[in-house]
């Protein structure tokens, strides 16, 4: 690995997981970055007499590439912690009252702003986000500076943005068109889900996207709830519903596919569709335990979502990678059903496979995005450290992320953000007393 | 509530949860502390002139008793994440031939050091530990200003320590003389568990804890491989050994407590028998899932345990509430199967009836031991905050303690420790290097 004579910022004294196919790990590694890109990575002695511009210095932390979390509705953070203690249709009817008294695109950039920057707190440098007002969303990333994955909603009645079918498919094109090549954004069409769509426009929305070359993501089995509904409007499963209408293909991201038969299974494995496991969601909600070794063992690309707040209710990467493996040894009855390391992959390179970044994202690694994040380890619940994916799944969580670089940026320096967010913090606890207040009123 | 005049410390400005019977609490309220218990606690109003030679202002947080940690091996965060991905017979037999080669009352005090240090940080006031060397544990536990439940082990072999069995009683018998009415440490007797004490064995424990008055703890039921072991050892269960054995009987704490059949779990109810649930271990070791609501439908008194970190990987008492809020929902398929403030309240008033401090501990009320926790509720992942106990269970982590009294002492201040440990800290990290070549020799 020959690292550059000058690069813009050179992450020093780390332990590197670069998080390739391989594992490959430098225990006393560096990271050169020059403009948005990775410049180079290997060891310490390699990169002896760089000039960089700004030396961060990993301390004998973990350095690794940022999380991809790719299932979340960030600005649902608005009612985090609002509906607890019920299932997926208790809790969406209770939300969706909250969501028609109070979701506007200002309140949509408070939330999701609050939302991106927990995340980014956390070691997530790049979102897959679901929601109404996208533009929102988009430019609360660009405050944050963390990257994101927006899109237009599909869903079969008017919606909380209030727009019917013709002019949601309108928005929709709108929406690609502005912002193809906005800095950060990537774009996926993102129909809600089969119980939300009849089959007509789910088969509109597929080939809208095959249309405008831009890759679908979809709820999908997630619940006992949702199965029953979806048995009752399209007379199959989920998953089978989306094949009909031509969703089930290269580049679709299931959020979910918790119930899943072996066909399905071998369905997406064979098509190429990805899955985003969203344990923390999934429990509080009683949805159920997704089968992640069949899907593995498939060759399903799989990956780790937070979901929103409202069910899960927070967005900390390090929470879902552990209940993962937790999720996945209670319910196989073999300590050895996931192995941190495999837990971290779907975390990061997982991730970026499922959300088509493949080639970009997800790894450390020349001309990749410079996405990365350094681990402090000295608080005493990381000692010792015997291995760095045990430490990370098992022991570490959000708080001892202290540098965060997304595209090359530092969005999170010292364990805090550098953007200010006061002002989206303050609205948000504002909006809170008049929401806890509606839901009263209409239980 | 009438506050004093006067008082040592006096916390502002919180939504205090006293963790009563009743679930009391004041929003905006003020606990005053005199010495090392608790003044007087009610609304800011009432607190209104008292002076105070300190003020702790919790500035909109939550107040809330100290977490007691039910179960606990602080001095094997030595072993965190040194063997992971293996049952309990496996990882123990790994962990047993670490632990000969290296634990001394040397390495246990920086061990449990380290292990006590991380759990005041997560806002734990009294812990109750078994391991080796327990006078080791009573010096790091003294350091870090933590309330400790301490006491001899008993293992049928000669055990880390060395000590044959005959000095084995001697040794008990004289820690709990040397240790009655040392300031912050209560005593408990440690069988191991069935599984490595005969019935002979088990019997003279229970009758050396009759005749001290100092009531027993003992593993039971944890693991598959233990419910075979002592099926083929003992021909029955862990519990019905222990009972056997004149064990099962008022102020008994059983660890873990997994595998129970209906008539168990009335034995336990009617003979006054408490247990400590320790999902980290349970679910990382494939153990099994407790029958927490069985166990509290039946009057059991529950309580929330770490475990070692060797198991866990660590002791945060708020990931082992969020998994035991996801474990029983997982379980039962209905999210309400524990709701949060039932959660908060084994994490405090429970773990102090199961330690044998019900009168004391585990409750804001005056009289109680001085064993407050503020909570900072200004991290963006906590915001908004709609109900109390949703945000401590499924929102907050270890990072947003701001403030640990310990009977009345400050030993967190600022989120900061506010004992010295580095050396401890650097200890452990060089023990680590060792422990590690051992294992991979041994493997």
């Amino acid at each position: 690995m020959t690292f550059p004579a000058r690069c813009d910022t050179l992450v020093t004294n780390g332990h590197v997981l670069t998080m390739d196919g391989d594992f490959t790990a430098f225990p006393d590694g560096a990271v050169a970055v020059a403009g948005d890109r990775i410049a180079a990575v290997g060891p310490m002695a390699d990169a002896a007499g760089v000039l960089a511009a700004e030396v961060v210095d990993a301390r004998g932390g973990i350095v690794l590439p940022g999380f991809v979390n790719t299932h979340c509705h960030a600005a649902m953070v608005l009612f985090r912690g609002l509906v607890d203690a019920r299932p997926l249709d208790g809790f969406l009817k209770a939300v969706w009252a909250a969501e028609a008294a109070h979701v506007t695109p200002a309140t949509v950039v408070a939330g999701a702003a609050v939302g991106l920057a927990e995340m980014a707190l956390g070691g997530v440098t790049h979102v897959i986000d679901m929601y109404f007002h996208p533009d929102a969303t988009v430019e609360a990333a660009a405050r944050v500076g963390i990257g994101l994955t927006a899109g237009p909603v599909f869903i079969g009645f008017d919606g909380i943005d209030r727009l019917p079918w013709p002019d949601r498919l309108r928005f929709a094109e709108d929406f690609v068109a502005r912002h193809r090549g906005t800095e950060g954004v990537e774009l996926m069409l993102m129909p809600h889900s089969a119980y939300t769509l009849d089959a007509g426009k789910l088969a509109e929305v597929a080939a809208l996207s095959a249309r405008l070359g831009v890759a679908l993501h979809v709820h999908a089995a997630e619940a006992p709830s949702e199965m029953a509904l979806v048995a009752a409007q399209h007379g199959t499963t989920p998953v089978r519903a989306l094949d009909r209408a031509g969703m089930i293909r290269p580049g679709t991201l299931l959020a979910h596919a918790v119930h899943l038969d072996d066909a399905e299974i071998a369905l997406l494995a064979g098509r190429g569709v990805a899955m985003a496991h969203c344990p923390l969601s999934n429990a509080k909600l009683a949805s159920g335990t997704a089968r992640m070794a069949a899907l593995r063992a498939a060759g399903v690309v799989t990956s780790l979502g937070t979901d929103g707040a409202s069910s899960g209710n927070d967005l900390d990467m390090f929470h879902t990678m552990r209940l993962a493996a937790h999720m996945a040894i209670l319910a196989s009855g073999e300590p050895d059903a996931m192995p941190a390391r495999e837990i971290v992959a779907m975390a990061t390179c997982g991730g970026a496979g499922a959300a088509g970044l493949g080639g970009r994202k997800g790894v450390i690694a020349p001309g990749r995005d410079a996405d990365v994040v350094v681990i402090d380890l000295s608080a005493p619940h990381l000692v010792p450290a015997y291995d760095p994916y045990s430490t990370l799944v098992y022991a570490a969580g959000r708080s001892d992320v202290r540098q965060v670089l997304a595209r090359g940026r530092r969005i999170v320096a010292e364990g805090r953000l550098v953007a200010d967010l006061s002002e989206d913090l303050e609205a948000v606890r504002g909006l809170a007393a008049g929401i806890a207040a509606t839901l009263r009123g209409g239980s």
